[in-house]
């Protein structure tokens, strides 16, 4: 088995799912959490090479990009399906919630307080709706839970990530979720019900999102 | 064989990866291009679910996002490698470039001519180095022309398309990037000049980018 090591701030967020899939495997990973505050000496130390992270280091080899890096784990961890139109929806969707980071990161950078707010409408109203609709729409071309029937896939882990991303930056709540797009609200509480993933969040660091 | 309609405007940019593809299998394709001035009327009509392109439609199934509809065409067409890391790569670098659009959109669209110089520059000496320099780290990996060595991929038309685009735009000449990134220029040559894209590349409509 290959020594895994995850680099990410001590968040959920982007490196999430990849822990989840890790778990789901029941495969060790060292799960390395970089302070805040440590970050802006650590990005330009030549260890990041996209100034970025999570960082997936697969015996010693450096990968980036979280969403090809939970594709790699999805296939080798059996996290997917071999019907070829189910996996373009599973990476439909991921894309899908890949869109929305530019307009999330707009939002939680911004320092003056009224142009802040007005980013946080601007999603609320235009952003998530337009999103949430679109992967409404591919989650409910199965009976469910998950994006691709009964098998859970890393498109599903991806999903629900984000969308408790959404939910922890307060742009939709959980009620909400429930009431307009309930094929994707099920989903994300199947998610969250699987043992291994609900052992895990008892245990995982404390963080906001 | 499923009937497959693309859809997006009279470019290149992020369906002309997808055209390539079915011009490398030799699948026909419905190729419809949609004039920049009657997208406002279009894109709410209905017909488009995250209003943006491209959209494929696969035997009338709606799909959007062009990595994933890419990712599965290149996977039908056996434009891929069945080693599992070298797909984490071609995945890496989709990812990477996709990483650089926030930037190129907010160029594009600014309006005052100060700003929109001073994101020109920005992208020049920051983004496009510093997502250029990741590309080139990875594709060095192998002997070449292409990210998994000898076999062409999905991965390299992604790439080569990206890098018409920044060069169309102009935030990188042929020359610089032959100069600085001969792995990844390498690459760019290899693909354009693989038969069926140049034959394309001759008759295809003619646009800026």
């Amino acid at each position: 088995m290959p020594v895994y090591k995850l680099t990410y701030f001590n968040l959920g967020a982007l490196a999430e799912p990849i822990r989840w899939a890790f778990k789901l495997a029941e495969v060790d990973f060292e799960d390395e959490r970089i302070e805040r505050e440590d970050w802006p000496a650590l990005k330009k130390s030549g260890r990041f090479p996209s100034e970025n992270m999570p960082l997936l280091e697969i015996d010693g080899e450096v990968f980036t990009q979280s969403s090809a890096i939970l594709r790699y784990l999805g296939n080798k961890f059996g996290l997917t399906v071999d019907d070829e139109i189910q996996r373009l929806r599973l990476d439909q969707v991921i894309d899908i919630t890949t869109d929305v980071r530019p307009s999330f990161r707009a939002y939680f950078f911004e320092a003056d307080p009224e142009k802040k707010e007005k980013a946080r409408l601007t999603i609320v109203n235009e952003v998530v709706p337009l999103y949430l609709r679109q992967i409404e729409g591919i989650v409910i071309k199965t009976d469910g839970p998950y994006i691709a029937g009964s098998k859970l896939t890393y498109g599903d882990l991806s999903l629900t990530a984000a969308l408790n991303v959404w939910i922890g930056v307060g742009v939709i709540t959980e009620a909400q979720l429930q009431e307009a797009y309930p094929a994707t609200a099920k989903l994300r509480e199947a998610v969250l019900n699987v043992p291994q993933i609900k052992a895990w969040l008892e245990v995982r660091p404390k963080t906001t999102f």
